[in-house]
């Protein structure tokens, strides 16, 4: 497996953002050679799979500005510095979306975009929601929708389903209807 | 729905790199106020969901250096200028692990980082396989391997199968054993 390793013979911060941090590394190869990894730095996120009592997966509607378009997606938000993942989950489902859970169970964890970037999302599951008063970010502007799942593969048809993690989090669930895992 | 969006004022290219180009923006958001937004842009990629005769899915074992870990990943790989990804498909399945495909249909494409990346992966199933010679890019390493779906599960929680595409694909792999789509 060693003779896949590359090895970092210099790194470099290009951009310290309040969201990423870009680097420039120099590496070494296994065959010797020098070549560079354009790479960034992520903090990780959270983003939970949570259904209302009539078994509808909750999302939010908002604008994503790299992709200049509206989506709908799971709530999920990046992890504050030092935090819990499990703890980060309770918090974003709540802010986003107004509800509560009771537990919060890890499903799976994936890294986005392992070409060029660090960022890791840990994807659990609510249960036991309670409905409360939405509070999200002061910078983040969303509005809650409710979708079976033959309405969220029409969205996902659409387009407006379109981010790896909430694809993931549709087949996800049609797996566990049709009892796989 | 436009009570959601933002809109950019200002756009200033931080990093233009080989592979991402990095954009710092300052935009106006729904309620007048004024934030800034760190973007990523990326070529876009595509990845290929391919079966051996026995059922098992092929995958390569690589090297990432973002992560600083060896991963179990689909075929996949970046769109060159202009590239139609399917034509892009077929290309990056034969030059990472020797299969040639007949056909390539795709399944479903997505973003992965939509908070702060335009990357799209988009998600095709090849048919028709034949195997011939393995040509990686020469700043490429990777290794051939061929899982059942119960052994990519165990990948995945030992944490070598870790990437949102690859996830994704097991789920969707899982999901026509079971009879769904």
């Amino acid at each position: 497996m060693s003779g896949l390793e590359e090895k970092t013979i210099r790194s470099r911060t290009i951009f310290d953002g309040k969201l990423i941090r870009v680097q420039l590394d120099e590496v070494e190869l296994p065959d010797g050679r020098t070549s560079t990894r354009e790479i960034v730095r992520h903090p990780g996120a959270v983003a939970v799979l949570a259904f209302t009592g009539e078994e509808k997966l909750i999302l939010v509607r908002q604008y994503r500005n790299p992709l200049e378009k509206t989506t709908l997606e799971i709530p999920a938000g990046k992890l504050e510095p030092g935090e819990d993942p499990k703890a980060c989950a309770f918090r974003e489902l709540e802010e986003e979306t107004g509800y509560r859970a009771e537990e919060m169970h890890p499903i799976v964890s994936f890294y986005t975009s392992p070409g060029f970037a660090d960022e890791k999302v840990h994807l659990f599951e609510a249960r036991g929601l309670t409905k409360g008063e939405m509070r999200p970010d002061t910078d983040e502007f969303v509005e809650v929708e409710e979708l079976t799942l033959e309405e969220a593969y029409g969205k996902m048809k659409e387009g407006l389903i379109c981010d790896a993690k909430t694809v993931a989090a549709v087949y996800i669930w049609h797996n566990r209807v049709l009892g796989g895992r």
